[in-house]
């Protein structure tokens, strides 16, 4: 598929999106989707003229048709065109003609299918772009504008369309329809809805863009088959932060990365989902695992905004429901703190004596006798000095009561004391059942907030929405400032610089390196290892090796003269016997004791720079226990990452190891971080391994680079 | 809360389940329990009489009232208790007095309230066992027996009451409404559903008991809080997997275990829910970890009894939908082959020219053109001999067609391709929406089957009866024969058994261990040195010493005499200066290479013996990889319990070590488990650490036994 790379101004998405009048182009009684961009168009409040436009007959969907875009003889703002595939261009050549500058492309058959499919796709973008058109798809539904009632789109709607929040894009024509099944479950609303098809021109950065900036649109989700330009999408992902507008994204499947470097042991580590979490992360997008999970989270976030803090307030009407949650919470790092004592006394005087106060609050079946002891308790549990935010487990109705007067009264009371809590609430149903209509109009009627579905995505969705709030200061952050100028960089940079230049080059930036002398003779290496002090490391030098100890050329606890003539005699003889030049050793003092921690930068073909923090040994090599982040890292970037490893208590001193002066940790990460930034494209990797960390010391005591 | 020891008897329990005669007794026009249950029992079928026990009220939910149970004047078969607590007792006086065996006490304020309820709790449970009463309850809301139309039960059922093949049984009163209406959204038919209150006579292993029997029953859901006996549960569970009856299980919140022995490193392993996981394991329980998963699980199995293999066949609409499934498919070990020759071939046949034949499937869009399509896709596929099953991506109508006729025909017609698949037919929707009305009419008319919601869910409950199946046949094996005889044990067993004691008893067990030598004297362990050969370890020997390591009692690789002396000399010092008798030391060969594990068996208060499984060194201690299994446990499970090691591929030769026999290594653990199977209750915990392997050479290099 041909892609775009060009923006589409604003103004052109806007007139996209929001036409005055319609021509549905192929129109025909035989399709399906002709009948249902039709009635869509008819059924959901479009006020402009919709056209139809078939060349062979007069009547299409009980309408008089055009024979073509000109014999409608009206002005037009908007195509959709279901023509036959090697008839498009010439759609557009007459619409073109006649002004007409939006465009969906219905009609499949294009870069999809093959290199004659690609051909004609590449000449509607040239087509398209030489006369400024705007054209969505091909090989696309169209789109829902919720908010305009505006719905050109190939697929049936279900009644009702609900405008609201909630701006979808999806790369994935058939699961259009779930979603919007699914939100309209949720009684989610949306502002709009694109089926991108094959982003000739219009790629999913346009549609952030728009939604952005569409006044209607708090909360942007996402279904992502793949991230076509990460460049693009990080700088959409950013105005969408600064903007405190969340984006929320199911990414699936595997994506086409190149495989990296073989050199470098990193390369191991970076998978490409990993990657894009990474990436994901360090953007502010919320990462969600599921369909349900897209729009449960987007709803959630549409409704409270940032939750500042993970200490939860929960208040629920069943002791199994709290234990349900308690053991949810503690996976997803939610808090549950214990409630204050002034919060404890109020609550006993609401409470029937049997009650047991605590946080997660079971208020008990009482409820049945009195149904306002769940919001009454809610109050109280809002004012707790000591939460971030409170979660109210509450259904709505699912079947229209006898009398729903009650009903109305006491959920406009409960949304009332929701409006007047001190601290955000997050309603949540117990399990994930539709909510039915009643339900929709006790939400309308009352102003009932949005009820998150059951308790499980309920969890998943709160956990979501507070690690975003987290994160998002610093995605909003500019790029952080240049620290001091450019790289010292010594020598030519190609190919692969092993030990000695690796370790130079660290040195020269300022990022603290093992003491080490290079001899070229036994007698030059035993007056190194003298002033050193012994025991001593001994390691092989020659042009263009790579791994040292798969040919025996790392010796280690050399502790004497004799000890150190005889390994640098021994080294050079297997480096010669390889045929290797520039030879000889490298000599340092042995450490002992410490965590060895592997830091690797890798170029991902899509994100750019990623790097790779892990433990060493086992570590990385079985359990690929490694944190990734995009560069440029700051270094509380880098704590969090060391925080996730698995193996993280090994830097607390788990085994009898000292402790690790994390700061001075991530510090020293940072500096290679930024030395591997600053290096730019050349660099294809840096590797350090290990880098040895006792305590407050961090010292490289291996380096790797590979230029490209 | 007073529980049951003893078990209620079959006969007994389907008389409670299926009353003629129902009377309440207290009931009330006010109290919301009464009204609902009076309205449950009157809407959902029940065809007995219903009779209302109030003393003071002459018309209650409009219907005369009885004064008592006495004045009734007519059989009695079932007595629903809502009178205030003090006054239980009595109406179960009067009723007993009358032959009234079945009894279901709503009643709150026993047990859960403190030692006065507990009390009373007690009084009851003397009084209905000398009585020979049945009792279920106090403080739950009755049943729901949905095959009879039976439903005295204390909250709102909201119509329609599905009946069908899941038993449910909840330790929970609240969460039941949820299990309802998420049941009913499902469209999962339920036999019965008990809450089980106090469980003060009636346990849920009673129940379970009777669902075995029921013939309505085919799949029982649990929500556990805790599983109070865990031999009966056990013993329940083995005979549902005799009957083919899967048991499905929500098992939440921590249980309330005994701290474990401190001595055992082990103890750090074994926590509460670790040891649940395995116990379900064994018995072939399904763990679920939401109320979703529950019902969704337990209306699969319901559906399609076990699945005999991984490998699924995936037939959908949507290439998005596709990818999702991939994803989802590999996280649960799920496989999807390619297709056979044969099948890809009769697949072009069917499908548009431009459609991509793999496995998983997307017919494309063009059932919107033939709706067809999907079926006679998943005929063919359901034909390739390298898949067990088939995943069918179709959902149910939600809203009613303008012409039911054609959508009817339609399911009919695919239900019937369904019925005549030679591979069992999953059929998932996208998303996870009620099945609606027009949903429910279209399932009961054309027998389509059951529809599992949502490619998320559907996934889960996949994978989960995929493992299900294949666990049954172990599950429903009788125990394990004893090996041999009993074990041989040589002195009295109190107290603890350090290094040497506990490694004559391995050996004694016919467990390999590493040769080792007494010594009590520098010469002594000198000659034992040179016995084995030089380099040896020398380890500290002293009464009641636990871990040796701690005080420098353990020296590594000595390489001749003096060494030997010398380490022997110095660690009798350490020994002597700690106060310790029986001192001395073991001297043993030094073994080289190889990979560590860790075995230890302790005694869980609830489940027994439980063995863990782990890789030696920071595995265990920092990352806690490891395995547990219940005892008795065979090779070939532990050979399983191994590869769930997440440093598994170390014993595979990941570092270049020497590739474990994984079926020598499963032999020598399964030895080790015997042998602590076999040692009794009088066993508190027994440790080998480490157990090292090397190719085929697998030996005990050091052991701990904790007697009780």
């Amino acid at each position: 598929m041909s892609t775009a790379t060009t923006h589409i101004r604003p103004e052109a998405m806007q007139a996209l999106f929001a036409p005055g009048s319609i021509a549905l182009v192929g129109a025909t009684d035989k399709s399906g989707w002709s009948l249902s961009t039709f009635d869509n168009l008819r059924n959901n409040g479009f006020a402009g003229p919709v056209h139809l436009v078939n060349p062979r007959t007069e009547v299409v969907h009980g309408q008089r048709a055009h024979r073509s875009l000109t014999d409608i003889g009206e002005r037009v703002d908007m195509a959709y065109v279901m023509v036959p595939t090697p008839a498009v261009l010439s759609v557009l050549r007459e619409g073109a003609g006649l002004g007409i500058r939006s465009y969906v492309v219905l009609t499949a058959g294009f870069g999809e299918t093959g290199p004659e499919g690609r051909r004609l796709e590449d000449e509607i973008l040239a087509f398209a772009r030489e006369n400024r058109l705007t054209v969505l798809g091909p090989n696309g539904n169209g789109y829902i504008n919720a908010t305009a009632g505006t719905t050109p789109y190939g697929l049936p709607i279900p009644p009702p369309l609900i405008g609201g929040p909630v701006g979808v894009v999806l790369q994935s024509g058939a699961l259009a329809s779930s979603i919007l099944s699914f939100a309209q479950a949720r009684n989610v609303g949306l502002s709009l809805l694109t089926s991108m098809g094959n982003e000739t021109m219009i790629s999913v950065t346009d549609v952030i863009d728009y939604l952005v900036d569409d006044p209607a649109t708090k909360v942007i989700a996402l279904f992502l088959e793949s991230v076509r330009h990460p460049g693009e999408f990080a700088r959409a992902a950013r105005r969408a932060a600064e903007a405190g507008k969340p984006i929320v994204a199911l990414k699936i499947g595997s994506s086409t990365l190149a495989s990296h470097t073989a050199q470098a042991h990193t390369g191991a580590l970076v998978g490409d989902d990993v990657v894009v979490d990474a990436a994901f992360r360090k953007l502010g997008v919320v990462r969600v695992r599921s369909l349900e999970d897209l729009i449960i989270t987007a709803g959630l976030l549409a409704q409270t905004g940032p939750i500042h803090g993970q200490r939860i307030g929960v208040v629920t009407p069943s002791g199994g429901a709290c234990e349900v949650i308690a053991d949810r919470a503690e996976q997803e790092d939610l808090e549950l703190p214990a409630f204050a004592p002034e919060t404890v006394a109020r609550l006993k005087e609401i409470l029937p004596g049997f009650a047991t106060v605590q946080n997660p609050l079971d208020v008990t079946g009482y409820v049945v006798v009195d149904r306002t002891l769940l919001s009454r308790a809610l109050e109280v549990v809002a004012d707790d000095p000591g939460v971030d935010a409170v979660m109210l487990l509450s259904d709505l109705p699912r079947l229209p009561p006898a009398d729903l007067k009650p009903t109305l009264e006491h959920f406009a009371a409960t949304a009332q004391r929701i409006r007047d809590a001190k601290r955000p609430v997050i309603v949540a149903g117990n399990v994930l059942t539709d909510i039915t209509e009643v339900g929709r109009h006790v939400q309308r009627e009352t102003g009932f907030p949005y009820v998150v579905g059951g308790i499980e995505h309920a969890m998943t969705a709160i956990g979501a929405a507070v690690r975003w709030s987290r994160a998002l200061p610093e995605v909003t952050l500019a790029e952080p400032a240049e620290t001091g100028g450019p790289p010292v960089v010594r020598g030519e940079t190609t190919g692969l610089w092993t030990e000695h230049r690796a370790s130079e080059l660290l040195r020269d930036n300022g990022i603290p390196v093992v003491p080490s002398s290079r001899a070229t003779t036994e007698d030059e290496a035993v007056a190194a290892a003298a002033g050193f002090g012994y025991p001593v490391v001994l390691k092989a030098v020659a042009d263009g090796l790579g791994h040292k100890s798969d040919i025996g050329g790392v010796r280690l606890g050399l502790d004497g003269p004799d000890a150190v003539r005889r390994a640098h005699r021994e080294v050079c003889v297997a480096l010669r016997e390889r045929g290797l030049t520039g030879i000889g050793t490298l000599v340092q003092p042995q450490r002992r004791g410490g965590v060895e921690l592997i830091v690797g930068v890798l170029r991902d073909p899509a994100w750019g720079p990623v790097m790779a923090v892990g433990l060493g040994g086992v570590w990385v090599e079985v359990l690929r226990d490694s944190a990734l982040r995009l560069l440029p890292v700051d270094a509380s970037d880098i704590r969090r990452a060391l925080g996730e490893l698995r193996g993280a208590r090994l830097l607390e001193g788990a085994r009898g190891t000292e402790p690790a002066d994390l700061d001075k940790v991530a510090e020293v990460i940072a500096r290679i971080g930024a030395l591997a930034d600053g290096l730019g494209p050349h660099l294809e990797s840096l590797e350090v391994n290990p880098l040895l960390v006792r305590g407050s010391k961090v010292e490289a005591l291996d380096a790797l680079v590979t230029w490209n």
